[in-house]
């Protein structure tokens, strides 16, 4: 969508998307996370934060203010690397850089957290566009990530409506009718993707995307949370709190 | 494309995908490593295999024969995971499970392995499309990995062809005219994402995707190395071969 003004705290964001575009049943409505937070009035300054000892500590091997630190931390359940980067596992089970913490298209001195309940906040929006337009309708809110072993951010869904994040193809036969090994996609992560190459991040982007013709949407609820792994799943994540135990 | 037929050893895919659609300037041809494998004739068999010391001891901690294993090793530059999945890292620095090494999609006893060098593979195939259409265009040649942290798999890009991987945001202002954090966006990766949405896993699928109006041709060549890390660029990559020395 080309037309989305400037959010501030308090928009009604399902309001402001049905005013300018018209909405069919099945459309993805991709959400950057930035205008949800900022809706949700989730900003904040670092000089309200008092920095505890671990943060202080962390701060002489990054390049990081304690304050910032500090802020990363509060909204973390583990962290798994502190230094050069810090990466944590958020308290949904999502991990990222920085908690998600953004500087980017807010005011100066301000900082923008991601929406502390992501699913939630997409399933507000998308009960409020589905109640504005009679129609059903999936949400994806999504955040840029960077991943392992490779350069580069992709979008990612951070919170989802009535879309499931992995798709099953279990039981589906290949073209010679062996069973399929790869059996889930992770298909809110490649509409979170597709729909950052239309987002873009700069002060031209689009923070809204429609993605039609997918036929996604579930009929029970659904949560970003299916698809996080388990420390005892994840030998990657096992490896790294492993080796935090030793440093 | 709904109307691409079962791929064999020395078809012209470029040919076959110009036969049956127009290809515009600037449009991304998304072609599936299973079909690009069996036009170069990539397909083995575990018969003509015989393991190593090493394939030996791996097969005792994982659910692989020796054969198979072998067969991974040989294509991986190193293994930084050998149970109980196979995670390596191939000779171009691409890093992912069984060195892509795949049994969906071909008859049975017979492997199929990703294309010897994904970049000249997807050159190839893109100054042919261009040849027979006096266009100009892009080609992402991909697979499905896994990731960490996630369940779920996604389409990634292991081959390109005029269309760099990363996309640079540097120097790019946001909203309130500050400078852009994120500089890099994955954008080839995006791309084979979108276009597995479509292509699907099972034996409805279609193996190639054209992706138009994204603008992202570039002038010079590319190659899918430009977004692997190196080792001292990877925390993670480096973390695994850590505990491997140790194991």
């Amino acid at each position: 969508m080309e037309n989305i003004p400037l959010i501030k705290k308090e928009d009604d964001i399902a309001q402001i998307i049905c005013e300018r575009t018209d909405i069919l049943d099945g459309d993805v409505i991709v959400i950057a996370s930035t205008i949800v937070g900022k809706a949700e009035g989730r900003t904040f300054s670092l000089v309200d934060i008092v920095p505890g000892a671990e943060a202080v500590e962390f701060s002489k091997h990054i390049r990081f203010t304690p304050e910032f630190i500090q802020a990363v931390l509060e909204r973390s359940r583990e962290c798994l690397i502190s230094s050069p980067v810090l990466l944590v596992e958020m308290k949904n089970g999502h991990i990222c850089i920085n908690a998600g913490i953004d500087e980017s298209n807010v005011e100066e001195e301000i900082l923008l957290e991601l929406p502390a309940d992501s699913d939630a906040s997409a399933a507000y929006i998308g009960k409020g566009i589905e109640s504005y337009t009679g129609t059903q309708i999936s949400v994806i809110i999504t955040d840029t990530n960077g991943r392992a072993f490779k350069r580069g951010q992709t979008g990612v869904a951070v919170g989802v409506y009535r879309i499931h994040p992995l798709k099953d193809w279990k039981g589906q036969k290949d073209l010679f009718g062996k069973e399929l090994k790869i059996t889930e996609e992770a298909v809110a992560d490649e509409v979170a993707g597709a729909a950052n190459l239309l987002m873009g991040e700069g002060n031209g982007g689009y923070p809204v995307v429609i993605i039609r013709g997918l036929k996604l949407r579930s009929k029970d609820s659904a949560s970003v949370k299916e698809m996080y792994r388990s420390d005892e799943e994840d030998l990657i994540k096992k490896s790294l709190k492993y080796l935090r135990c030793r440093v």
